[in-house]
């Protein structure tokens, strides 16, 4: 059982640990120490030691962690394994990315349905889903039960937008707007990817970074 | 003049600044406390004032920040007003979503070619972009002097790719593909994005937070 008031960056670097022990896991490496992993990914094998025993600890003094179980109990930790029922809404250029790239089924969550409020954008598919429009968010929500939501609308549009789907009872957010969720809805899982932010961080290495 | 050795939380944090700080000019904003700023900004006033001083320092005391005047200083300092020469490597869904989705020439970028090694991609258009084949890349890369290049192809092509790049000049990446271009190419200037690294985050969140 995960302990309570583990930190963000503890929680953050999860994901890391879980891709890295599925690439260990498809070499066949059978187990690595904790300065092996560490070395791997850059970080001290002391930070691994304390991140892991935030969950219960795994591992045994001289041994190492057995690969495939650590990459299973961290996988059931993040919930990997669950289908948490999710929308999309925004089906421009990104929305249509992320619904096409993003493999949902193995990272804890499952598409169920595409949303726009452009009316030409109706009926029209991407993948196997046939978008819909807006309107029908309520219906929909009510009788399918989504819990998460990617958002993939411009800012202007997404506070409106956060409101209604809090009231629809969609408790987790992928943000992919500037909109500041958190402000009137504290209480939502939110995570914010900030793809403007990422590209200017690396403008910032180019022109600062010496050659 | 930027100080040397400022950490990769400050810098992380630049683009952020410069982000709020353009909401508040648009809102016809004049001037800024750190204390205000921060409370919009989740951050503590002394943690701005720190960030801002690693760059020489804005404001008066007990004026605050002229905010067109710091917004301007931080976009000069990412350097959102240069035009780096960009290629983006890959055009699926991914990429596709990349080209049309950000305004590279707002962002220190700009994006003169597009490319994939798909021969049935050969000649179609992402907006203005005809996407070429990666085997004109050498010539492309010698008469055009691209600095940086976008990543969006999967984990098990991107380590070759990257070695050509490197060769072909490409000194930045904005990777979205796994690989960690860092390993064997310590001097390129990297910003990863995690895609799904960022929903796994989600999804520790929603399982693991009470309701």
């Amino acid at each position: 059982m995960p302990k309570d008031n583990i930190s963000a960056s503890v929680i953050k670097r999860l994901p890391r640990y879980y891709r890295f022990l599925g690439e260990l896991k498809k070499q066949n490496v059978p187990h690595i120490s904790s300065r092996q992993l560490a070395e791997s990914m850059g970080l001290t094998a002391s930070q691994i030691r304390h991140d892991l025993n935030c969950f219960g600890g795994f591992g045994q003094q001289g041994y190492g962690y057995v690969v495939s179980d650590l990459h299973t109990a961290i996988g059931k930790i993040i919930g990997v394994d669950q289908f948490n029922p999710t929308i999309l809404i925004g089906a421009g250029n990104l929305g249509k990315a992320i619904a096409s790239h993003i493999n949902f089924d193995t990272k804890g969550f499952t598409l169920i349905g595409i949303f726009d409020s452009d009316e030409n954008l109706k009926g029209k598919k991407i993948g196997n889903f046939e978008i819909m429009h807006t309107d029908r968010l309520q219906e929909f929500c009510k009788s399918q039960k989504p819990v998460a939501a990617v958002l993939c609308i411009p800012k202007s549009a997404a506070a409106d937008m956060a409101d209604t789907l809090v009231e629809y009872g969609i408790r987790a957010f992928w943000n992919f707007s500037h909109y500041d969720l958190k402000i009137n809805h504290s209480d939502a899982i939110v995570e914010n990817v900030h793809l403007g932010d990422s590209i200017m961080t690396l403008a910032y290495g180019l022109n600062n970074i010496r050659k």
